[in-house]
């Protein structure tokens, strides 16, 4: 029996900051956990009651996904016999066998997938779990079904197994959770390298297993163009890597339906005017120093090439390009890019030289310009425009005040977008950049090393702080973050081993935050818990790496740093 | 037709110094290699003659390997256009029906397996292998059925595949090969995290690919004991981390007899008297300071421990423990490890102290008595004895003449070693510790790096020269180098994408090496082939990582620093 037995219904409660180390498994930990100290099994004949009318499909689905993961999940304590000495107590305990699920009085029954892709900010993706320990039926309420979605993902992660029974040994277990930042995401740079449909499948299944709720996809960059665009054919027919290596239109809407029926939103990138070389490939006439050489002098990377944003035909057909891809999203954001704008390219460019001379308008003007056609065809969409920080800290653009804005060349650099009075979204290579360190790619260098040296650890990515050098005025303004993979040295090959677990960091720091000037989060108290989440993905099929030898893995804090 | 038809019979030889960048696919590249301009096809009907009488079946499997590799590769050329442009020369290009597999004469039969396990220096591994551009059969010619396995392995890395057909551009090829060093090696850390033999046998495959012949196998640590020992069952049963992740005897006796078929000796190391803590689950009286805390007081990694060196019942213990795994394996090599002691550990361990004492001996003596009988046994059972560098550098021992030295701590300890006059093989931290650049694994250290950051590029580790600082009568002591990945933050979920293609990088530094004081290997002339072996892997199930963005791949060249 369990140690609090003798208590009878006095349930014995603790807080999340006295948590057993290394027995719970959650990952994000709920804003508000109560556990007790007695085990209860999952009975063999064990369902969920959906109590929502006309429930929607994907709701359904969600369910079905549930039951799966509770079926095959198979997860053992991490501790040494991984498990085996629960197993009296366990023998014992009473059996779950109901979970029902109920949306709260008058919320309107909407699909999941609709309610991912609401505006930040006007999503509900709270809920209340609640598993008593005599056996009698657990309920998950929410206020939505992406609440209950969310809901349903915390429920899976409560139960070891051992010996054919799944059970948890820290009953009951009362959550009441919400995020603390609407915005949790993970970006990915399909362009570099390409990667098939499967692997972003995968990966947002990985992404809803940790509450991620925003796939940032750069989808296309200097050296590919893998997205067909209805409008624009040759645009992937010349610039993707092979017919094979391209998104198309039914792909693109498959990922999104695929990411929306998981609670996530797709807010997707066409980077512009930089980082798009490629697109000379079958319009040369609308990009500058198009694979100009040498490479160093003229872009960040090779090749060179930038749209010529001086030229209205150029602007004109950039606005209709991301219009048209825009259009076709269901999400309310869009991003435009905007980063490693070279001016060298473009003082070097005779064309955009010449439209310059002939308008009167700098370089700046001409981005302005530039910059209001894209972004006016977005809002025309009803999209947000999302762009990188330097748009707003190296141009002087006239934005809409609602442009959400990515921090990614530091962390220092919040501040200043903030004192722009712009909302943000961190993104910073000094803490959650996940291909730092992997030395340098560029050829005929061997003493080069990754210009983001060195790698980010989960643990330093952990301490990031969202509110650090912001006045309290202006922590409304961070909408949350993101980890992110640039892929020029990744691929199919290394997706899973470099994203997971690290990625999941970030979606703890923007679900589970501190208070506003509260304690930090607590990376020895996070590991055990980092280490259940990356079994729990192997044992989904998702290759997650050790963080550790798997010796500290089952000794929680024996390899910490002074132990 | 090819450009160089005019000349019939007259044939146009280049030499390896003016490669066609990014067009031969061989790794590691020939010390011998003439090519021409004619296109060649691999016939429908292609077939390999094996000329050899009464073939051992290891021979007879490897070819029926080398088929099913040119069947399947399907590899395109790594140029825009993947080798469509090569397309109406080689329509009309003559077709290749058989090659002619002989032995020279006089060659004594035996199978590949029992050449690949033959003392360093007296296994043949040398070929010939012609292959004229008319059509005629080539022929592949060698002293050794391991020599032709290595003259198959180039022969499959010849083809390039479009649109259903396997061709090379450049016949004739001549190639007279043979390695610069005897020992190409690659050392895997089974012990801080486990990989399922099938993780071995493809490890296998792929080292054989690049002509690596040398499986150090790191099986057991202070974390875990995965190794069955037929005299010592209890080492795994209480130091494995679970029954299933266990390398039983027959699983051992399996993995080589396939690295043997393919060329490659298996050395096996049982680390000691360090990196032994996990013998204290079985044997907690024979180890010193077994899991003490703070472990970093007694031990470089967590746990700390170390087998009571100064023990007669524990050193006879430690030879025989030897000895048993030794004499199952048919290498004539075997390593003791012998890194990382930990004074610190021995002084404040009563029991050791109490045998100093009573003895009147030094730690040094008691190592010494303690090695010379681990040594003994190993070289009555007919083995040459390994050890890391500290045997050599750090303690007065008395070692055979013949002990062979591994120098990790450096590449600046080499000439130490060579002035003490051992034979040494080179893996060092600074160039072929592939773990390195992964930040610290250690647990609340947010802000630690890796040990021995930063990563090690392939192109890093590839300006390795083995010959550094040595004087030139110490050069014979060099038996070559291996790189290696120890396992703290890795296991079968980054194998493949941590190891290749880095891996391949040092068996071309002791393969293809330059001549002593000659030029050093060029890494822009490398790049592509090492992007080409990389692609083959990856079509061989093989998951090496992408070196850069595939636009790069595309074309050699293009993204080096000054391009």
């Amino acid at each position: 029996m369990a140690r609090l037995s003798a208590f009878g219904s006095l349930v014995f409660l603790i807080s999340v900051v006295v948590l057993p180390t290394g027995v719970l498994s959650l990952w994000p930990v709920p804003r508000a956990l109560d556990t007790g100290y007695t085990a209860l099994k999952l009975s063999p004949y064990f369902n969920f009651e959906l109590d929502v009318s006309s429930p929607p499909s994907d709701l359904v689905q969600a369910v079905e996904q549930a039951k799966y993961y509770l079926k095959n999940d198979k997860l053992g304590r991490l501790v040494v016999g991984r498990g085996s000495s629960d197993q009296s107590t366990v023998d014992q305990a009473q059996s779950l066998s109901t979970l029902t699920l109920a949306l709260t009085e008058g919320a309107v029954v909407e699909s999941i997938s609709t309610e991912a892709v609401k505006p930040l900010g006007t999503r509900s993706e709270e809920y209340i779990l609640t598993i008593p320990s005599d056996g009698s039926a657990a309920s998950l309420t929410a206020n939505s079904t992406l609440g209950l979605y969310r809901g349903l993902t915390t429920f899976g992660q409560l139960w070891y197994y051992y010996d054919g029974v799944s059970y948890t040994i820290e009953a009951p277990i009362a959550i009441t959770d919400s995020p603390a930042y609407p915005y949790r995401g993970f970006c990915l740079d399909t362009a570099r390298n390409y990667y098939p449909v499967s692997d972003l499948l995968r990966t947002l299944d990985a992404m809803s297993w940790v509450k991620i709720n925003t796939f940032h996809w750069h989808v296309t960059d200097s050296q590919s163009f893998p997205l067909e665009v209805a409008e624009y054919p040759e645009l992937a027919t010349y610039g993707a890597y092979s017919p094979e290596e391209v998104y198309t239109a039914e792909d693109v809407q498959y990922i999104v339906s695929y990411a929306g029926a998981r609670g996530i939103d797709v807010l997707l990138e066409i980077d512009t005017p930089g980082h798009t070389a490629i697109i000379g490939a079958s319009h040369p006439e609308y990009i500058a120093c198009f694979d100009e050489s040498p490479w160093a002098t003229f872009a960040n990377e090779p090749p060179a090439g930038q749209l010529r944003l001086a030229s209205p035909e150029v602007t004109n057909f950039t606005a209709n390009l991301i219009g048209s891809v825009a259009k076709t999203l269901p999400s309310s954001l869009f991003s435009t890019g905007g980063d490693e704008l070279n001016t060298n390219c473009y003082t070097q460019d005779y064309i955009t030289q010449q439209e310059l001379n002939s308008t009167g308008m700098t370089l700046n003007d001409a981005l302005n310009v530039f910059t209001q056609a894209t972004h006016s065809m977005l809002i025309s969409e009803g999209k947000t425009p999302v762009v990188w920080e330097e748009m707003v800290l190296d141009w002087n653009l006239t934005l809409s005040n609602d442009t959400v804005v990515m921090v990614w060349i530091s962390s220092d650099d919040a501040a200043a977008v903030a004192a722009k009075n712009f909302r943000m979204v961190h993104s910073p290579s000094d803490y959650f950049y996940l291909d730092c360190g992997a030395g340098e790619w560029i050829g005929d260098d061997p003493n080069g090393n990754s210009w983001c040296d060195p790698f980010k650890t989960w643990s330093h990515a952990y301490t990031f702080d969202p509110l650090a050098n912001l006045t309290e005025a202006q922590y409304d303004l961070v909408l949350g973050g993101q980890q992110l993979l640039w892929s020029e040295q990744s691929g199919p090959q290394n997706l899973d081993s470099i994203v997971w677990p690290r990625a999941a960091t970030s979606s703890e720091i923007f679900w589970s935050a501190a208070q506003p000037g509260g304690a930090a989060l607590n990376v020895t108290e996070a590991l055990p818990r980092l280490h259940d989440i990356r079994y729990r993905m192997v044992q989904r099929g998702v290759n997650a790496i050790q963080l550790q030898p798997q010796w500290c893995a089952l000794r929680p804090d024996a390899c910490d740093l002074y132990a």
